[in-house]
């Protein structure tokens, strides 16, 4: 068979692999598979590093479906590859427990990376995976041994550019000039509602040059794949700029009815129209599924795949003799174990060091394991003054210095979110992202997904409640901590002093099955003592009992977070005199005392004690699950207000007297 | 005095007004009113059409200051032109309840359209202020008589321009060359973090170019009130396009030690650095909140502003009775009276009709109503064909037809959302925003805007739980209930059937104090059979009391909101059968149940009935408030997966029975 004809019989088979699966689930998304399938096809087969039989090999290249919708696209070349994808997979696209979902989704499928579908997460996310590569590779490499040295490659769609996403992605990657980062745009003018001029008319290529990235303009030569495969050897070429090349693609390729319409994007076309689609490929078979034996055959590339990784395996095992400390080393952050006693720099706090706010204690901390923990690395969204998550003395990640592990984000705070999950999903590094803890908001969509995918991800957001004080309402979180606790697989805590801090961190980076965010004050609280108190190691458990009732049992139950918990340590002390013995709770943290048994949280929150009093300077939402019918919660369901802080208790009692009222 | 001097002090007062202001409070932003005082100058005083003693005149020119950490800017120039701010006021910049808060605030200070200071917010809410004005232009303006004609200026900054946020903004604002879209950017090289080098490095001009915009680059400028505002007068002579003047300033301009830094943007200068820039402007007392009164005289707009209004007032007097039906339907849009009768066309369903998606109900009241409110106005983020929020017959909302009413928002979450915000704001149109419920979270940000600003934006969300099935769980909400209740001010309605999504929007539409967002159904819902159910009117309670109990008491109260009403009231045919009399109570809206009296909310969930069980496909977070200590709590507390809905109910019982074993 000449070659021209087994491609295109290879990029067909890619098609109708496709088409079929999403006839066969009767539902998904078929014309962007169609329209990408030459791309798919020559980076699957001649562009990508990468082994199916063995697809976490550290320095494989990274292949990101931004546009996750055309899942199909990346299951069929997947299996075409030989990953652990087989047929029967694909048949089972969409089906409970299969190994080819909806959208592509991390730790389900060999070979896919990632999650995507919300369009521009990929995107962004892929901007951190390479980032992970620029630093690993500045890092360790050697002159003579680059053991680390791979692209990152993402297709996407109008979506993904139309999306704000795609914006801080980009213009963070071209500041960062992150050349193995090359992007292909699916450049196909329909959209759900209709033609892309419906609601998009920039020109995507003079934004991009905007951006400082190279841009190759193919026009229209979906279906070359000499071209593609030309612009994709450019595009690596470019090693100080990322890459995106502009594809004209015809959505539903090929299908006679549909082919560039918006009824090609999310629906299956119908037996019929498949039947006539397979007809104008001049396809061999009326066999659903069908793969022809040289198809398979042609799409095998073991061979080389075996051959790359064995030269690279050699170059590592040398590495591994002649830099046996950096191996250490590196082995370590891509495994994330904690170097033994890493902890024992950590600082620990008493009420003679005075008050301070638990984002100056997140400094402190993060300093003192700096050092010891070599793969931590991250920054703030253009806040570092005010969130102190700076390390100190470790030089900026920038354009000249990779190996830096501070990064200035700048005002992007889901690019910043995503691309930490990108460094996560990468391996080898340990990510944090700060910024105020209002800004979630503008991060959500990012956070969900670290959540969804499981990434060890720490945030670390400051500024927690009204008591940053002047800002006002449109920087005070309110409703924040009950819309994060919603969150599954998302761990909170809210320390309430400086060791409940350091005792957060441990926490936080003990925990490797989904993100911690770390809630932290701008305003000073004092020290709690533990000589008096319970200690800070009840952290970990989510909630603990603080100070206990003078009395074989408590008349009441005071559960606060955070800044309020000294607030209802001095409510116990006045009450007692009152004769009213109260017990003090700590709970920074709901996840962690949900993991706990119940045994332990009777204990804390004994159900025989039905007097409880919630104390949050936030929404009350969600609180009566711990006070239970009869216990009231203390916080705040409106809006904040512009003042200093000192009027911070002021309207917590206002909100306590308003809601007495009702 | 000569005119260059008399200008020089102007711009100098408005300086150290706002360094004054904010060393009174102690804390703000000194930096960014230093660098803009020539720019606010030209624009309030040369350029833009307003009436300080009427600032609601509707054809006014608005403002928006987007970076609005810059808010001593507008405070101080609102003062100098006559705005009802006094002196006193902005002495009390930042303080408890004083009209001067830390950022922007809608309806606190005379002259402020808009809460600002989340970045990128004000600047996607502009472009809905320009579409609002190109609408009602379109629509309402004759030959002869232009009752609606004016611009939109913003004010914005680096990290305005590095949020997503802008992108969406600016693209869509190009696309729909939007001419009286006037910005201008204040570029002056320092984020928070630093030098905007650290972060930022984009080509703004040539990115605006791609998007179609005029882009005006005055370079080197700052203090060339000349240049500044010959750009003013050529950004409005371009009529087809949105226009940004981009203006090289100096944060801090003029203090001897922190022009051009950092230190200049968030903290007050100190007594000691105003005294050496007040030094520096020659400035003529040493008394802080100092107005030369020449100042005052040159910046009394009072004639000018008059002249312009009578103008005006002639022109609408010669519509008012040349075009009364248009201009009654005018002033109806204005205050947003609904016409009477409004609601007899809307649709009314019994179970012959069979089961449907509340989405698709949405679709025929959105219809029904199309007609009788012509000032409805909105769209989808690209996904009409599923959210079915068009209106049937209308046009598009396009560059060549600012009169359509549907809006191809384009897949633009948040640009969308705020935009609709904008819409709002200028008045003469009720906004609706569509997207799949899980995309708020894109979203978020602005939504909480519109809460903040209690504006009466319809949310239409529809694929609202698991039960959108194969897509995933990505695209599948479990945790947005919940994390959306959590937000002050937002109404949230989640219909059980087709009847009560029809009183949904009724009361959508009849509520003017903040956002009502409808969660709707993707899967086909059974219409309730209201002549042996509670009426859907009960909806506007929030909860009331579907099926009744069979005895004199419930052994049970079964709660559910939307598609798990149905279930329920299965569950009590079942619960019957083994003599159990439950009652089923639907609750659709949480906060509108929160609205009613003790009394009400006790007849439908009696405290003494503790046998409560809340059945929601979705996270049980905050549903302890209603089942109480005793209560079950039945819905989803992980992510969902792609699968075909057959096995929503599974996955729901699977829930069941994992929290049962706990």
């Amino acid at each position: 068979m000449q070659n021209r004809e087994i491609i295109k019989l290879a990029v067909d088979t890619v098609r109708t692999l496709s088409m079929d699966g999403v006839q066969k689930a009767n539902s998904g998304h078929p014309g962007a598979p169609m329209a990408l399938a030459p791309a798919a096809y020559v980076l699957y087969r001649n562009i990508m590093k990468h082994h199916p039989k063995n697809p976490l090999w550290m320095n494989r290249d990274r292949f990101i479906l931004s546009n996750g919708h055309a899942s199909m696209l990346q299951y069929s070349i997947l299996h075409l590859c030989g990953y652990d994808l087989k047929l029967e997979d694909l048949k089972k696209f969409r089906q409970w427990e299969s190994k080819t979902p909806g959208h592509p989704e991390h730790n389900v499928t060999p070979g896919v990376e990632i999650t995507t579908g919300p369009l521009g997460q990929g995107f962004m996310t892929a901007v951190g995976m390479a980032m992970a590569e620029a630093h690993l590779s500045a890092k360790y490499n050697q002159p003579d041994l680059k053991i680390i040295d791979h692209h990152t490659f993402v297709f996407c769609s109008d979506g993904d550019l139309m999306e704000g996403a795609s914006h801080e992605a980009a213009s963070l990657a071209g500041h960062l000039g992150l050349g193995k980062l090359i992007y292909l745009y699916d450049d196909n003018h329909i959209t759900i509602e209709g033609s892309t001029d419906l609601a998009f008319s920039e020109d995507v290529e003079m934004r991009f040059n905007a951006y400082g990235w190279q841009v190759i303009n193919l026009g229209e030569a979906g279906n070359d794949v000499d071209q593609i495969e030309n612009a994709f050897h450019q595009a690596k070429s470019e090693l100080g700029r990322p890459s995106l090349i502009i594809l004209r693609t015809h959505i539903g390729y090929g299908s006679p009815n549909f082919q560039d319409t918006a009824e090609a994007h999310g629906s299956p076309l119908g037996y019929e129209e498949i039947k006539l689609t397979k007809q104008v490929y001049q396809w061999p078979s009326e066999e659903p599924f069908y793969v022809p034996d040289e198809v398979r055959a042609h799409m095998n590339i073991t061979e080389r795949a075996n051959q790359q990784f064995e030269n690279w395996s050699k170059i590592y095992g040398n590495y591994r003799s002649q830099y046996p400390e950096l191996f250490d080393q590196l082995e370590s952050a891509l495994s994330q174990k904690l170097p033994q006693q890493w902890h024992e720099k950590l600082p620990a706090f008493t009420p003679a060091d005075g008050p301070m706010a638990t984002r100056a204690v997140n400094s402190k901390v993060l300093n003192s394991i700096s050092d010891t923990i070599p793969w931590l690395m991250g920054g703030s969204a253009d806040l570092e003054p005010s969130t102190k998550t700076a390390m100190k003395g470790k030089a900026h990640f920038t354009k000249k210095d990779y190996g830096g592990r501070n990064i200035a984000w700048g005002i992007r705070e889901m690019a910043m979110c995503a691309a930490c999950s990108g460094m996560s999903l990468h391996g080898g590094i340990r990510p944090y992202a700060a910024t105020f803890f209002v800004f979630t908001d503008y991060a959500r969509a990012a956070i969900r997904l670290a959540a969804l995918m499981e990434l060890p991800v720490i945030y670390v957001m400051t500024h927690d409640s009204i008591g940053l004080g002047e800002d006002g309402p449109t920087h005070q979180p309110v409703e924040h901590l009950a819309a994060l606790r919603a969150m599954p697989n998302l761990t909170i805590i809210r320390p309430a002093d400086a060791n409940e801090t350091v005792r957060a961190w441990r926490v936080a980076l003990e925990r490797t099955s989904g993100p911690t965010m770390l809630v932290l004050s701008r305003q000073n609280l004092p020290v709690l003592d533990q000589s008096e108190l319970g200690s800070c190691e009840g952290l970990d458990r989510g909630a603990y009992i603080l100070s206990k009732e003078k009395a074989a049992t408590p008349d009441v139950i005071l559960i606060a977070t955070g800044s309020e918990v000294s607030l209802v340590l001095e409510a116990q002390k006045q009450l007692s005199n009152k004769n009213i013995n109260a017990r003090v709770v700590s709970m920074p943290s709901w996840e962690l005392f949900e993991e706990q048994d119940k045994t332990y949280q009777n204990t804390v929150l004994p159900p025989n004690i039905i007097a409880r009093v919630s104390v949050e300077a936030a929404a009350t939402f969600g609180w009566h699950k711990w006070i239970g019918s009869h216990g009231k919660a203390i916080g705040l369901d409106h809006f904040g207000a512009s003042a200093p802080t000192k009027n911070f208790t002021n309207i917590l009692v206002l909100q306590s007297i308003r809601s007495s009222r009702k």
